[in-house]
């Protein structure tokens, strides 16, 4: 069965910033997205802010294993409702990867229950990202770092919560780092955060960059059936009568 | 310098429920306030949901290092601005230790991006706290486990984010088990989370779970400055500028 | 390509005492892999401590992607050389499933840092292993809770590193607690201790539990070529180096 | 009561090196201890390597809780029996800082499981240690970073586990980061390892460093009882046995 995997973007930038347009002449969301449909495990789906239900219906999420989430100078306009169904699904199991100025967005701050604010210069520095597990899932096929020749500055103090796992870590040419490959978990959902895909460069077109994104899909699917377990009131009497059960009705 | 400890309570139950009145005929939180006023460390304060701006303005706030929470049947009636207040003074770096059925105050849910959802059992049963991290803070005095007579059952699973550490986990005669005591860090501030407390079992009467209350508060308290390190823009040259600053600058 | 999964049993007590011979007639390595067998993407073979090179030459190691680990009595009997290629075999990225007593195994006390010590009582209580990590891979298809009749007792303080996911935690009815199943990653390597599984016992024909084991296989698979990476002197330079390499070179 | 800190040193290259011997005169544990005397908290002690017993005697260890640790050349020199004698003292409570090259001790892989190995690189290069845990009590007092003007490079990937914490990661001129301060904990006692203090530079002179060796000398007390919890057999009616105890016996 395939994974299903919808590539959420804002795409406003492509529209008034010809430079990004130059680059992204598609918009970013068709650079990721034709990567992904050359992965035989995937079916892709994409999803625009400025469609009906910021392009996340109830429909679109129930249908959805895991979702990619830029965003950055409108993450005011996602409306709260929305991020109300994101937020729910993803406590259901479905997987979250959110890139770069996507830090901002509402549903990664309440999902962290932080600021995720961050230092910041878009210079167009060289960054490198360095590997700090090796071994993981979501390091799969990349050697030891990658270098963007060009890319933003983002440095710490990145206000998130520890993260389960810290497995990019960034130098810039300024000076500054930042973890810029960690992971979270929330309810059943697996949650991904990669730093790098500034809208003014070639990002998302870099080979190790979309392995990663491909190899985060593969790790963020749901595990679990999308009922989550509920927490309830559990009557005293609750284990004698599920050990008095006929051995075919145990699960 | 003393720890100014503010011990906020809902304060209903009491009033409401004539076995709750005979436990705490002061109300919980003077049960708590009158152990801490022994501590010689600690200036103590208490703060209750009826009280102008729930007890909690910002004055009240900016001197509380620590900040104890009990609430229960009226989550909802604490107001939409008093959580942000308290939010933010977390973020700065105040500490926050909910207790018991807090687990479902607005405050906790925000901080920790999940539903904070359990199972429960209200039939009085033995719990044991046993400790799985010996020679933590919070564990300091504390031989190997805690016994309660009677206290309300909570059970796994219990959707918080993985903590950073798990300090204690009960059982119950029921055959659960639960998280009890266990550590996030959210901006600068400090939250420990401690499961025991049912409003109508004499819990804050006992000396071990006492002595938790006050390790915890001395864990708890602000370790920078109130002013959190901000995120901005940083520009090119940042590095260059501050090593040419003569040495008696340089912070 | 078949995940290769090598069962490494002591295999003492079943020829020593009848009542285990009784519950596992060819062995418990032979319980557990006559399940695996039954799953079309494992191919499966058994080792034992009697074997030359306690089963475990580099031969088979290199061969292994998933090693499970039973020991019991004869923990000391284990050479020193083959803890060491177990070791680094681990460090490699081949996954580790330690199982009940192996907990004080020298290789899993080798890779914790810790003495791995615990409470213990083998009278056959019932145990209940809950989930904490529902979404977990470790967990698919199991809803909220296994139980099992009779079981030996373990009991906290486990004097283990904090894990890094605490996946089941289990209630006795003598009133303990227990992390039963925890993660661990050492160099490239993922590791998974899951504590069920006295030789009295028929543990290792129950369903659910073999769903763990073949989940947590799964999970613990390498995810990188077995060169690990090499740490050494960098010199100087080798960024303008890289930076200048033709494109098809680079990665 | 005082807190007694040792500082360990291998105190060879002072001896070797004029260059060493120019910047520490008098050794780098002095340049330690000088500063930790100056904490009226604090009783200092030194140790080194050519000491009997390496310095670390069961006498000198029962009386000390928190040991400092700078090796490099002869990590080899230290008895196995030293390190026996210092990891059973960590597992009871005694607190333990590994600094820069340190991390090849075998105390500190012995305890890690790890190979600790690192990429390095000693040109005297500009470091900036940034703070990823503003609010700890090891960062207590240091704004947002700290900058080395000429310190050895070491490189990730850093070959330990996950740590508990990660507290600053540092970049450096020629590109590489490394996680700089991260915690650890071992049975009852707290780890922290230090990067920065190559020795040919004069690292253990600046405040900000000796604040945050301070910080953490604080941070990694012993917080039990010396006597570890023991693992043991835990004979069927404990429970019963202590809830009949008369309350004054109970703890």
């Amino acid at each position: 069965m395939s994974i299903r995997v919808t590539i959420w973007h804002e795409y406003r930038h492509e529209k008034k910033n010809p430079k990004v347009a130059e680059v992204y002449p598609k918009g970013m969301h068709e650079a990721i997205a034709s990567h992904f449909r050359k992965c035989k495990d995937m079916e892709v789906f994409t999803a625009l802010l400025d469609d009906p239900d910021n392009g996340l219906s109830d429909e679109v999420l129930k249908k959805t294993d895991v979702l990619t989430w830029w965003g950055h100078g409108a993450h005011n306009e996602v409306s709260d409702l929305t991020v109300e169904r994101v937020y729910k699904r993803v406590h259901e199991g479905m997987g979250l990867i959110v890139l770069h100025s996507g830090h901002h967005a509402k549903i990664f701050r309440k999902l962290m229950g932080t600021s995720c604010d961050l230092k910041w210069r878009a210079d167009g520095e060289r960054e490198i990202l360095w590997i700090t597990r090796p071994g993981h899932p979501i390091t799969e096929g990349i050697a030891d770092h990658i270098i963007l020749e060009k890319e933003e500055m983002y440095g710490e103090f990145f206000d998130v919560p520890e993260p389960l796992e810290t497995i990019f870590i960034s130098s810039f040419e300024g000076g500054e780092v930042f973890r810029s490959g960690v992971t979270y978990q929330r309810g059943l959902g697996s949650i991904f955060y990669f730093r790098p895909g500034h809208e003014t460069f070639p990002t998302y077109y870099n080979p190790q960059i979309l392995r990663v994104l491909e190899n985060a899909v593969r790790w963020a699917i749901p595990r679990m059936p999308s009922s989550p377990i509920k927490s309830n009131h559990t009557p005293a009497g609750w284990l004698n009568a599920e050990l008095q059960k006929p051995v075919e009705e145990k699960k």
